[in-house]
């Protein structure tokens, strides 16, 4: 509980202005883009590290929980508040603290945008690849929690991939430094990746140095339909097999695509698609007609309706048309969908989708499956009446199929939003109990008071 | 101590055949390659993971420690046997458990050679990316203790960047598995990155999950000679801001070069060389000309004194022979050599050679620097007489003043050979204290007994 003592101490650590505990910011800050919801007991709006570190000192002595916060924008509770928590919100720390083109790194505090890094990057002809569908509002701090990726995944790897360091504060108030500014390092453990995807849940990242790359020169587009969702899994392994790493390898299955055309979005799709597979490749102008051909040629194959290619930016967005409205289009289907963010290996990627469209059938829900299948990750939507109980229970039973069927393939619970609140119960199924145990040790290592972000990542 | 009853206890569980304490064997396994020796109690060759499972069990209730070795290539003492210590040597465990390349991985027990898994993943025009100089040689074990890297490094990153997923037994004899069999994964903690580089600190890893990619095509060389070391390292910078990036980009200084010239494998160099660029592109055979121009106009600027290229294998060849020959040539100069691995920020590169230059006329002793530049990584050798007292003072402090001039360029004590018993005393310069204390944390939690490679990564 937040008493006036308490309050009043916060107040004095971080200024008036930077202590919330009025209705309407709790309300603000009660939710994310689950459809739950949790009142805090205050915002607080550190304006740098060392009132990050005064806030968990704080709370380590009280034994109050923190729910850290980005923007918000994660889908599996990662920053729902638990009873009782005071909502860390590092959006005032949103300062890019250093660019450093010669050394190809950004120092940026953990409330950045994660898009304004890229932009900035640019500038100098480098990149920040990750690339999440909510990067115009994520904070990167989100980002780091959750592991987050995105479409250039597939040739550049996701958040951990193009993090070189971290400063950082433990659930008992340490500041520790990880990692270096290297592109190299071999010299302590590696607790920057550590951190990265641990959910806040280990530690309060207060500072992140960021690997940047060398630009994409110029962007293609194909996109290829098919006429089963089989023959389009079978070519992202041909895809996946060749020399030209695509730049973006994703995928709509039929009850996307059937959205898509009940919403009025599907036009000049041929009759009888079943699947489409959108893939993009980068390189200099005069590589990209060779590039195309290459991709084209391992996707072409058993069930091809149709290739189209774009190369302006008009024809790209003309491509992308379907694959962009789909998010939209799945909203008409019912109100409230169950985002699964399943992965296997490519390969079992045909083995996972035909299950998918059985269970769909089976349980009679609509099941939507798309996403980044050159990674084999799946976002899969179980469209569902949350009022509808016995529906909901069909979709419960479906979900908990699906993460079966997911382990069965040796397949992982989640490839970029996370476990947060809503996946752990699932989580013991996928680890065996020792692992499971050592991750708890650990998390009681960084957290002995266990303060940070209670309730998510790891099972009770 | 290995009492008898041990040793049957050893025997009853592995065998007679894999358990050694004739003083020929104990000779032959109480050194790596540095040039320091410690008999062991014992050496074990596991065959599988449950020996290695049993054998930790037993030694964590003995409280004897565990030297794990693999081929005993590394150079910081990481295999050098402690006082009392048992030898867990995995040569007998090199099996390549399953080659899978639709799903893009290779699963290898830690025995195996790391050249095998590349021979093996180029028949299905894949590649195992990390390339150590060692990987004729060297096992795959040692190369994820280690965080091993190579060349390659510098467009495809370390051995950390190529693993998914590990089987491992920690201290306290607990069989854990790390990540997964995909190239996303956002489910658990990141433990498989946490054991890469430990140094076998933390666990034993008994079968790792390495993620394969497309093999490179066609492979081309240039050699960039320079009157100065500054206008190679600018160059470096160069060449690491603009879209090609180099499939290798290696650095030789002065002092290397004069070695090379006193060897007499220094034909066809400019006079004047001050430092030598190897770079190389990878492509379509149409790409690479290409590739090689943007390369070269990056390399070329201010004290440029050459550019040769290299299409065929021969000319290739050619073209590295200064390079190649150069661990040769090093040796002629005294017969000790202390080798430093250390890494900066790229844009330091000048400054950090340049430094280098200074110490070694000041402090009096040949210093010879080279690496992978790309990386900002630099092998540094002190070359010595070791019954030359005063000579060997010298040499220390230049050491000890390398270091902390790495340290103050933001740079880091390894790049890619780890720390082991060699360079731990200075482990406490370059991390604060309390993230130093973590890392004893984990230590302790991984390995509670303090058996697993005793005396290495962290500083007493």
């Amino acid at each position: 509980m937040l008493t006036d003592r308490l309050r009043n101490e916060f107040i004095a650590l971080l200024g008036e202005d930077r202590v919330y505990t009025d209705p309407d910011t709790l309300a603000l800050y009660a939710s994310d883009e689950t459809p739950k919801s949790c009142t805090p007991e205050a915002v607080l709006f550190p304006a740098g590290h060392d009132h990050v570190a005064g806030i968990v000192r704080i709370a380590a002595r009280e034994k109050l929980p923190i729910t850290p916060r980005g923007a918000g924008s994660g889908n599996v509770g990662g920053a729902l508040p638990t009873r009782g928590s005071l909502v860390v919100s590092f959006e005032c720390m949103n300062h890019i603290l250093e660019f450093d083109p010669d050394n190809r790194l950004m120092v940026v505090e953990p409330g950045v945008v994660t898009d304004d890094i890229d932009d900035l990057a640019a500038t100098a002809g480098l990149m920040y690849a990750p690339d999440p569908g909510s990067g115009a509002y994520s904070r990167i701090g989100g980002n780091l929690a959750m592991n987050a990726a995105g479409p250039r995944t597939v040739k550049y790897g996701s958040t951990r991939d193009h993090v070189l360091g971290l400063r950082a504060v433990t659930g008992d108030g340490r500041e520790i430094r990880a990692g270096s500014r290297t592109t190299k390092y071999a010299t302590g453990y590696d607790l920057t990746r550590l951190l990265i995807g641990s959910e806040g849940t280990l530690a309060l990242i207060t500072e992140a140095t960021l690997k940047l790359i060398p630009a994409p020169r110029q962007i293609a587009s194909l996109r290829v339909c098919y006429a089963s969702t089989r023959s389009a899994c079978e070519a992202v392994i041909r895809a996946m097999r060749q020399p030209i790493v695509p730049y973006a390898l994703e995928f709509m299955d039929s009850r996307s695509i059937e959205a898509v055309r009940e919403f009025g979005m599907a036009e000049g799709l041929p009759s009888g698609t079943q699947a489409i597979l959108m893939a993009e490749v980068e390189g200099d102008r005069e590589d990209i007609p060779r590039y195309l051909a290459a991709l084209e040629t391992a996707l072409r194959g058993d069930g091809l309706l149709e290739v189209q290619s774009g190369f302006s930016k008009e024809e790209i967005t003309h491509l992308w048309t379907a694959r962009k409205s789909l998010s939209h289009a799945v909203k008409k289907l019912a109100p409230l969908k169950i985002n699964e963010d399943v992965v296997v290996p490519v390969g079992k990627l045909a083995e996972l989708v035909a299950a998918i469209d059985d269970m769909g059938r089976r349980y009679n829900v609509p099941v939507v499956a798309f996403g980044h299948a050159g990674n084999g990750n799946l976002h899969v939507n179980i469209m569902v009446h949350p009022d509808d109980a016995e529906e909901m229970t069909r979709a419960r039973d479906c979900r908990l199929e699906l993460i079966e069927t997911v382990l069965k393939l040796s397949g992982s619970l989640s490839g970029e939003h996370g476990i947060g609140s809503e996946k752990r119960a699932f989580v013991a199924l996928e680890f065996d109990p020792t692992t499971l145990e050592l991750m708890r040790d650990l998390k009681k290592l960084f957290d002995p008071h266990g303060i940070l972000n209670p309730g998510k990542k790891l099972p009770d």
